[in-house]
């Protein structure tokens, strides 16, 4: 099989101008099939501000209104996708920008309202594989904003989006999942980076989360990992942007695998 | 040749709520291929103005700053360009929305600062039509934001990416161009929509050109549609949104057909 890398890069490496360039030009030069999936930044952050469109939370989460859902559209799908994908073409790449609803690409179900109403979130339910393959062989490599489609467009997670498209492509190409992240993996203690866990297996997973090691931000990330893994995506690494691209180069690199 | 029908839609169709939801259902149901190229609108003028973002002009053209790139990058190629794609796939289309920068698919130069800088906008030079091809006979639906690619994003105007995506294909397609007009189509009397002329032959326009009868707003228009007609495109019209539809379905309508 093919191999197929799938990066997600999230606001840490899209907010910083430098750290996006030298991204992305390591990212351009790979030679096999890949995908970006890119997550929001702050920059959705202040254009509400600018436009007084007000977040609202639940619980430390935020709720999409239908003005942010608009906004997100705009910022995701316009300027921070369509910015991605002109840096690429620019570095030789052949980026094709998408969010869930072109081409049906990803269709979603919008979250219930119960017990809270998120809004205008949606939850992946279907990548339309047969699709996606097809244009990958057409030698493009499809740069995706966190958008799903659910008869209109819903705000939904990078990493869920990431997750979904390696798994439907995991039965026709050897898949490397690499989620950027600002450390370097996974870490038994977040203020000390020599506290690394290089494989993080299930059982070791369940130990730490036992035990209250995995603070919640890490959570649904993880459960996200572990999702896909037992679902055949066959490589799954958390790293520093710098250190998933030198794990797609061949090189050597530090950060998390994930096994079963 | 298989027949390719391309509309060109302006802000008077995307500006107005109902007319566009029945111009979608309308366009999502033709059978034929097909590829739609929108236009602006007066939403970049309002979010222009929400941002304060001053639009600077020069006899009456707009001159593109670079602040004003981003946000017709964000509008046009989020906002709206999102938005008919989601209606389209809801209709039953498979629409993909693109920028020239997605897999470079319409190539352009900054227009020159010569002998006035009108700043961040492009002249199309080249269209990528072995992809655009490979795109249509996947079954896909091309929705086009006014937007080019010369290693960025630069400002286009909407009639010439659709003269310049029907000339790329006129040799592979028998296409019709459908400019979507305000009017009937064009009128020797702007006042009187019982004054239209039916079929505008080079000649005849020439005359009218002597004659001073062709409006400002209408020279370039009409110029871009001779370009087009004399590089091969083998049917050209302009006409209301509902009249170019009806041609479109084989109904008879009222328009302007565009002759050598």
């Amino acid at each position: 099989m093919d191999k197929l890398y799938l990066f997600k890069i999230g606001g840490k490496v899209i907010d910083n101008h430098a750290a996006l360039q030298s991204f992305l030009k390591r990212f351009a030069a790979l030679p096999h099939p890949k995908i970006l999936v890119h997550g929001g930044g702050v920059i959705a952050d202040q254009m509400a501000m600018k436009l007084n469109i007000s977040t609202e939370m639940h619980k430390g989460r935020r709720i999409t209104s239908e003005a942010m859902r608009d906004l997100v559209t705009m910022v995701y799908g316009g300027q921070i996708n369509k910015s991605l994908v002109a840096s690429l073409q620019s570095l030789g790449c052949d980026a094709l920008g998408c969010t869930g609803a072109d081409a049906g690409l990803i269709r979603s179900k919008r979250r219930s309202p119960e017990p809270v109403d998120f809004g205008f979130v949606g939850d992946v339910t279907e990548v339309r594989k047969d699709m996606l393959i097809k244009l990958l062989k057409l030698g493009l490599t499809p740069v995706f904003a966190p958008l799903s489609f659910d008869q209109e467009i819903l705000n939904t997670n990078a990493d869920g989006i990431a997750s979904a498209l390696a798994q439907a492509l995991a039965a026709d190409y050897d898949v490397h999942m690499l989620y950027c992240f600002e450390q370097a993996g996974v870490l038994l203690d977040v203020k000390d980076p020599s506290s690394l866990i290089e494989v993080l297996s299930l059982r070791y997973y369940e130990d730490l989360l036992k035990d209250g090691v995995i603070t919640e931000g890490m959570l649904p990330k993880l459960e996200e990992c572990f999702r896909a893994r037992k679902r055949g995506v066959q490589h799954i690494t958390l790293a520093e942007a710098s250190a998933c691209l030198s794990h797609a180069e061949g090189q050597s690199f530090r950060g998390t695998r994930i096994e079963l």
